[in-house]
């Protein structure tokens, strides 16, 4: 029975993400609706499937036939999305188990979230869609997003989000929406699979992470989590997955205050925080305390290869740099690099004869050195990145504004250079700078894969989660 | 012996701050030379005193007669700055004993961050300085910075800063010109003083906390130090001093190899970091771990009233947002303020019945009850900042695009009123967004003098800091 239900609920998972045919319920073309940004959303972003609007108040939608309940619709469907008021979600499940409906993403809020005669409503929907077994995702979510194939239930207005190799399970939606246009328009990396899971009143984290475990689009996963339903299924299924591919997870409602706001935010009961904090660690899962440090990792692992030991080489082109870096390396359990002699006495025939230099390298100097800022970046790069002692490399520039004589690089030189030729050290770069430049070394480093952090902190702390995951890894 | 010294050490920290005529040795017209970089912000900044150039092989700097050696000048010399290189600083301060000099800034580096050599060439110039009445600020600094009269020894090509109300001490001056750029580009403050120590072979952070402490354009103050020469007298004046001055303070040189590098940098000695936390928190100062919570924190005490307690009311726009925010506040030591059942009442009449509101207010409840965000935003914000019962307030917006039907609000109209309105009360705001979005927020925002942060947890942390400090104060 057990393992008929587990491929029951992958069948169903996948059905949600890869429909051939939704149907809309509550689809609308007005535009102050909901089921009006939900179905402009599916247009847009080109999904590929059948869409059938359904509405008793209208004969077509956006110009495709309108149908009055899910019942009268001709064709097959495979995924159903409802947007209208709570109460009536179990007729329309009713609806669904005759259809021979497989998933249900359940947008509409009002269920146990919202106090006892919510939850008794959402139970009842329940045990309709049990009996006919089919799956629901929600309720209380904007549900899901496929950025392959297009298909979302988002209902509030995005953009196709570009494609990439993270993929996120949120248990709020509105959450996962907004984090999307977040992401979009200040990260480099681009996104396979959103999950919005409301409620968690069936979908659960762990049988949308057994999608991912095989999704060949998926090479990293986020979660933002508030409570999880099947603690023991999570650790288990989490484990497995973490071991082929990293999982980000930010869980919320640690504290007493935070696990009542849970409670009636998406009904979340609350896990002592002690214990998951275990769980994390028996699964290996990356925990992060809140959304810059996710997606400070997310782009660490989108963009990084797995570095093969813990010890950090840092170039600063400020001393503070250098103090503040090895302080960091120490904070977050990593190891200075102890680089050859061979890199050492390189870098001292560049350096004027006063200059102590080590790791962390104080750059300015090889600057002094040899009298031009450029040169004195690819001599420090290289030196580190080619050196076997160096697991990994953290740079952090101080470049001022462009007017500055002092700092003079041509980015567009050095960089694709150093990335092409040391392709599986991890480097991050950090640029203390006027908005104007840190803005510019972002966007062009970022477009060559190198991510860069608003801090030396950040840039440790990305390199520290690296090396633990991949660590772990090996052992 | 030692009040006299005491008084001294005030007359030349103000002499570096405000001096009537200044030399500078090592001035040049070749754009490569730092010399040529300090004179161009001299000049550009309008500092109103007397400009001397020294130079051996120069008629004229930058149209500026240009004198030998210092004993050359034919006028009094208030300060000076040195820019050539270590071995010539001895004999240059015998000259400045000679003709009277009150302060020295020493920019030139290789004294005892380069080792045993340095560290007597050092020696030798500070016996010079001592028997002859000079403090010397240095070396291996860009020394000091007052952007009320437009004096600086900055040798890296800055713009003159905003006049503001925030301080600097640094040990790295390197890092104290760029942190400079940064602020000024990034940051609604302004500054009004910055003294770079470097080696603080003589003037320490506490020298110049005093003359801080008295300077009415000065009412925050931010320190990044490595080491703190003399700790007893670091502990009694910053004591005496953050009781009148919020003193933010980044101590780097925390770890083993932190101290290593910090040995190499500005030739400090470390200090147990257990130890260095037991003074901040007996003299009341405000530690933080990097340069992002140094300029979050900077901003909130540079902009924000003190708070009447430690009750927070989060208004967020998202039920993730609450519960993140809830754990934060206990994170950092605040309590959730129980507002006035008034106030709850007030809100319950907006929201639909299913709503269950709290504190964290999920204001996404208010506006769907209202029908309009700018409406419920108001209201929201009305609610909290005027019950007596909160303390200070963190707003968290998810403001998806422009074109999102979902969040239209006009800032222009909601903020200048609530400013105007509550000015009594803290109030922080975050906005979860597109980075256009963001960027919009958090300029319009700040230039009302409402703090914006990039994640809800920076705003629970710059609250605490406030409460933290003003809490303090009242016992």
């Amino acid at each position: 029975m057990k393992s008929l239900q587990n491929r029951d609920v992958k069948r169903a998972v996948r059905s949600l993400f890869e429909p051939a045919s939704v149907a809309v319920v509550g689809a609308s073309d007005d535009p102050s609706k909901f089921g009006y940004l939900l179905m402009s959303n599916l247009l847009e972003f080109g999904y590929s499937g059948r869409i059938y609007p359904v509405n008793r108040n209208r004969e077509t939608v956006f110009g495709l036939r309108c149908y009055p309940t899910v019942s009268a619709i001709p064709g097959e469907v495979e995924a159903v999305i409802v947007l209208v008021p709570a109460q009536h979600t179990p007729q329309i499940m009713q609806e669904c188990v005759e259809k021979g409906v497989r998933g249900v993403i359940i947008c509409t809020s009002g269920f146990r979230e919202a106090g006892r005669d919510g939850a008794e409503l959402e139970e009842k929907t329940l045990q309709i869609a049990r009996k006919g077994g089919i799956r629901i995702a929600g309720p209380n979510t904007t549900g899901f997003l496929n950025a392959y194939n297009g298909f979302t239930s988002a209902f509030v207005k995005i953009s196709r989000p570009r494609r990439g190799n993270v993929s996120v399970i949120s248990q709020t939606g509105m959450f996962a929406s907004v984090l999307l246009e977040h992401i979009m328009s200040t990260q480099p990396f681009g996104l396979s699979k959103v999950a919005g899971l409301g409620n968690k009143a069936d979908i659960d984290d762990a049988d949308v992470l057994e999608y991912y475990e095989d999704d060949e689009d998926t090479e990293v996963i986020v979660i933002y989590a508030e409570g999880i339903r099947d603690g023991r299924r999570f650790l288990e299924v989490s484990k497995r997955v973490a071991r082929k591919k990293p999982i980000i997870i930010l869980k919320s409602a640690r504290s007493h205050s935070g696990g009542r706001a849970a409670l009636t935010h998406t009904g979340s009961l609350m896990v002592r925080d002690e214990v998951f904090d275990a769980v994390c660690r028996s699964a290996g899962l990356i925990r992060v305390e809140d959304i810059e440090e996710l997606i400070d990792l997310a782009k660490a692992f989108a963009f990084l290869p797995a570095p093969r030991g813990e010890r950090v080489g840092v170039i600063a082109y400020t001393g503070a740099g250098c103090v503040m870096s090895a302080d960091a390396v120490e904070r977050y359990g990593l190891k200075l690099a102890a680089p050859t002699q061979e890199t050492m006495e390189r870098l001292r025939r560049h350096a004027p004869s006063f200059g102590i230099l080590s790791n962390p390298l104080d750059a300015e100097l090889v600057r002094q050195g040899v009298g031009d800022p450029q040169a004195s970046l690819i001599i420090s790069l290289e030196a580190f990145l080619s050196d076997p002692e160096v697991d990994m490399v953290s740079l952090v520039l101080v470049g001022l504004t462009k007017e500055s004589k002092i700092w003079d690089v041509d980015i567009d030189v050095v960089f694709p250079k150093i990335r092409e030729r040391f392709p599986e050290k991890p480097l991050v770069v950090t640029n203390l700078a006027s908005r104007q430049v840190m803005d510019e070394y972002r966007e062009k480093l970022e477009q060559l894969g190198i991510p860069v952090y608003p801090s030396l902190l950040r840039n440790i702390r990305a390199l520290s989660a690296l090396s633990n995951y991949y660590g772990r890894l090996r052992h």
